[in-house]
């Protein structure tokens, strides 16, 4: 169908994710726990080309150091060998207990000093491992009750925590960037920085915003039933698209994390045509997402460890297939004339001609007292068949 | 029940709200249109202290000058007369076929540049009648599907035009500031700066942001599901809380426009506890919404104009029965114990003691080494019980 | 791509899709209204076999008779010459602001008379025309406000209104069947029989239930977050899948009526299966969907009279390309392998063998007693690699 | 500000509720697990009349015979000194791994075989135990993939297993009757059944149905979107409100399970006044649920052991603050004259006159011919007005 992935696509993956052992809300694990070195060996000899991984998904909570030394470099070795990169590493501060109000921005002075800590302890591995980028997802940043957070103090308290450890990373000479990763809700009821939106925002608030950005997921954005697309898009306008979290969400629900593209599907194929492409009256000369192609998704709780690999599989090839068609789609003139008509490149235009002032405009009676807007309104966009040829480039 | 409102309440109503005739996507209107002037009347008679409209509202689309004067002065007048101000001024961008595609992201320049002109001209206006604030809804500025909007360019052209009205503000001495109403869809699929975050994340992208703020709508946020009171907290924190739209929604679906409180009611009191008495650890020495309470709903199409008055009464009914209740809600030395206890009120000390560094913090064993986050982990926060204290202040 | 559609693919339209002039809740109309019999014509030129109508949509409402037998003959011949069968006629219950409160459930009594009798003078209409189908769709049986309906009596009248219909079809004669069409709201904020299956438990206490099912449109389940094809499922199940309403609606939000396929695409594609191939383990031998494939969206408002048609044409085109993967997905070994390996076709045992008893079940020690529950939780189910296999066929 | 409760108000929780170590999708337990009986002695003191709870709940899984009924005779003896009843038992077919792909419906016959013995065994403690309802929510009936299940054999062996369980209820005689729990999704991307209606319509396809009912759960309607109160009262209507799930939930979202009241209030308001005051126009002589006011919610994750038995009291404290206002609200004579202006009681007159046949209405002119659509169209139903009035009540 479509050929291999190769480490050259730059396909990653969350040990969390083929790792998971099935464990929800409502059922005990339905798989065994490897070692974390067995994930990395397999997703190696599936073509992946990084893993990312969560401090606890590799070493136990509360392991002493010398534990942790160990794990550490048999972990270590085993990625090396198996020729992969640490692309990303993020910190876990929402499964332990100590958490359940939150890290940064728990109403608990000291869970809030203990989770710097652990944080800033995850950023030193970060960057021993060679990591780009460093993920922080404030799941438990949160509240179920209005009166129970204090949401001014609380984004205060999360400015201080990242401007703190941005500060850290630039004190330390780390090439490290750091990447929020927003989600609306579950586990908290109203989680902060619910939206790819809210994080941008937040982030200009930051004194040392310039190496912060953004981790969008497809399966996040898509469960306060926004555009995933969309969001990437104004991620990459404002400079700040470091990471992506590809899966698969249906409609608005618990977080699925379904495998890439087995979720909505016109919607990836979007997603992707806009990563490999770059917006359409720009295309690679415009801002480009550069990052690495990273999966956050669970096989299914149904599957066992082969179908754990084939859902691995699944991603990449989902992916690989959907760049194909969103080359061609891109390359055929037919589309091209098509969005030639649609005013889509139109849009590229300035609404000011070059030089012109806002007095010129107003001078400008083409613009408005001799405009004909009945005659303009009648002007059909043609947005339906330029849909059409997308759905016949994925589908046809 | 509660006292009448009086002008120093500072409640203002769109004309567009009593004035609507209830015509929907899929029903005649079955009220009639009054003149402007008599819903300005009734509403001062209501006790509300402002109007505010969007140009098409008072003079018909496409009317001559002279006409426009004319309306203008006889609606100016009446509004004089009433005792009411004209807090704000909007422009329906979204009516007229002409903006089927968007208006100052419209794929067709010619629209962009008429859409311009539109604004200006109705900026103007807003200086003449002394309003304070000029809000901005780009309810069609978006798309139904991925390929017909390149979202780059669009979000250059959103950029362009509102720098250039803000610019126009700035040059002409206006003393007005721009909110940017945010919603998520409906009418267009996905529309763009569809949440209080997009539209934060935008504005720190403006080159004029500084007169730039937000105009957050209660039904918008709930309708993809997010917080409104963390909305506005967010806003608030960013300083950019310019003006508020009142109203209530029952979960995720259409735009309801249900009268404030018909909603989500324990949210609702939230949000007046905010606006009324901000931030819990800080008061009203904190950070404060200084603007009108302004309603945006719709009356109910199964009422007459009896109906709709009455619904004009209930929005301002419900606002000061909430704000009496949040007021008891913050005085009382139970709930003020039980926010202690809950640590909301801890949250607004820093993690970091004064004056110490990260070098401080990685050398404080007590943070970490010597933690004991199960210990830790076990505290009663005591949400509910603090939850339960305000139902009890709400329904008790 | 695929080829052109003929009449034996049964393809009709509602004269409101193609006929929608595009004014929406927040804008006037972009495109003009045509004559209905020059939809009619052009429908049958694309490949249409054959269209339906509400009365309003055909004869303005509160027409004289006179009036109405010219335009209902000059209408009929066009479709006769069309080559074009009226398939299905429903009655507009929900434009007219008479309707408000709702037609069969209106809290005015003489409201739901005139209503009823609306209906009666339709059916005989939809008789005269040949129509095999006469759908009822409840758009305004609702409420925005808990109090201000009797669910319980409102109920009541629902099954009084249908049922008289119903032994009206009955003591006429006439071949007609009714089929109910759900939706969760919009316009009302909640509207009674929200759900395929709501409107299967209602129908269950029906006195004339025996010709009464259901006409469930894509777009309504999805309002709600259901799964459609599970819908069509269970209402197939029951016997009661009358009629289809097929189009797109991409998440939960307002009713967006889009091109089928243009929503989400996987749903529609296994929409599609479900329709052409029957249940899995039954194929066409089981219970099969026998009625016409017919389109209820709107063209969107960005588009003019050459977009109307090419949105009519890009329905059936994707449904001709679904039909196609569907067949080949079906036919194709592997995944007739992958279903068997899934235990997807095993479903169709029953769980008592033949002659079995619950007393034989009780006393069987393998079922229970030596039954191994871990061993049987290692069961690989293989889902996702299924899920993967109609991937390919569907975009591979 | 409300008396406290007593065994007179019926109230019931699962043990489950109070007993969940609040182990979530993200996260460890953050409470201990007490013994079962230490539950039920402390929902005593608080006032509940009932407990409730899966087999599972009290004895492991997989527990052997004589385990087990040292253990259950414990806990009898326990509920039995506290004054408690086991008003309803329902068993766990969803958390063992071997549930993953569903119980009555999993693709694997051995799986249903097992599920079906873990069923019927508790149908006998449930009788033992003196229980009523047997309650039987199918969280892992459902699918992922839409390939993945064939929902036709899945409906197939639904009615099966529920007929079977039915059939073998009264050949022992028992006094039980089942409640089917309806749910949208979550544990399961999509679950069987998942509306009240669509349950309803199901059990109209059973051949034991009689026994066979609804226990819908607030939190599950709301899920989808759905009014939850319309849900219940349709159930009420059909003759199969056998039990209730009382609970909170904000929106659509995952399963929230807060404290009854603490989700939609207003909405809960009138869920209560359905339950204790029956249908406006019918009142206490309509149909009116008859059974306990059960509980089924989950203590915050935030909460330590005050938190739970704090929570707890919340659910019965919130109902009779809901229920003396609902009283207060009917008895009040404004109300009663704005449901008689409103209509509302209105709709319990039949549409056609006693013994009025079809011909008659056919023949009455002014029902018709003689109507004026827009006269009538004209009246003002006040419901703004009459849910105003019911606010006050609520919160003035």
């Amino acid at each position: 169908m479509v050929r291999k992935p190769t480490p050259d696509d730059r396909f990653s993956f969350g040990l969390w994710t083929v790792g998971w052992t099935a464990r929800d809300q409502f059922g005990e694990a339905s798989r065994p726990a490897l070692d974390p070195w067995e994930y990395a060996t397999k997703l190696a000899e599936l073509g992946a080309w990084g893993v990312t991984f969560h401090d606890d998904d590799v070493v136990p909570f509360g392991s002493d150091d010398a534990t942790r030394e160990r794990i550490l470099s048999t972990f270590k070795k085993a990625v090396d060998d198996a020729g992969l990169v640490v692309e990303m590493v993020t910190t876990n501060t929402f499964g332990h207990p100590v958490f359940k109000d939150g890290a940064l921005t728990s109403n608990d002075r000291s869970v809030r000093r203990f989770a710097m800590r652990k944080v800033l302890r995850n950023v030193d591995l970060a960057a021993e491992l060679g990591a780009e980028t460093f993920v922080m997802w404030g799941g438990r940043e949160g509240s179920e009750y209005d009166g129970a957070k204090d949401v001014g103090a609380a984004l205060d308290r999360y400015r201080e925590g990242i401007d703190s450890v941005a500060a850290y990373i630039k004190d330390q000479g780390y090439g490290l960037k750091i990447a929020l990763e927003p989600k609306p809700n579950e586990p908290r009821g109203d989680i902060l920085l619910p939206t790819v939106g809210h994080a941008l925002g937040f982030i200009a608030q930051l004194e040392n915003g310039d190496i912060v950005g953004l981790n969008p997921e497809t399966g996040h954005e898509q469960m306060a039933g926004l555009n995933y697309t969309h969001g990437l898009a104004q991620a990459l306008w404002s400079g700040k698209l470091f990471h992506i979290d590809l899966n698969g969400q249906r409609s608005i629900k618990y977080d699925q994390d379904l495998v890439f593209g087995h979720g909505d599907l016109l919607s990836a194929f979007f997603t992707v045509d806009l990563i490999e492409n770059g917006f359409p009256g720009a295309g690679t000369d415009g801002p480009m997402y550069t990052g690495p192609r990273h999966f956050d998704y669970k096989p299914s709780r149904t599957e066992g460890m082969d179908g754990v690999w084939e859902s691995a599989r699944a991603n990449m090839e989902m992916y690989l297939l959907l760049a194909q068609k969103a080359k061609a789609y891109r390359a055929d003139p037919e589309v091209q004339a098509a969005l030639e008509a649609s005013g889509v490149l139109e849009l590229s235009q300035p609404t000011l001609a070059p030089g012109e002032t806002l007095a010129d405009l107003l001078a400008d009676r083409s613009a408005f007292e001799d405009f004909d807007a009945d005659d303009a309104a009648a002007r059909d966009f043609g947005f339906v068949r330029l849909n059409q040829l997308a759905m016949a480039h994925l589908v046809g």
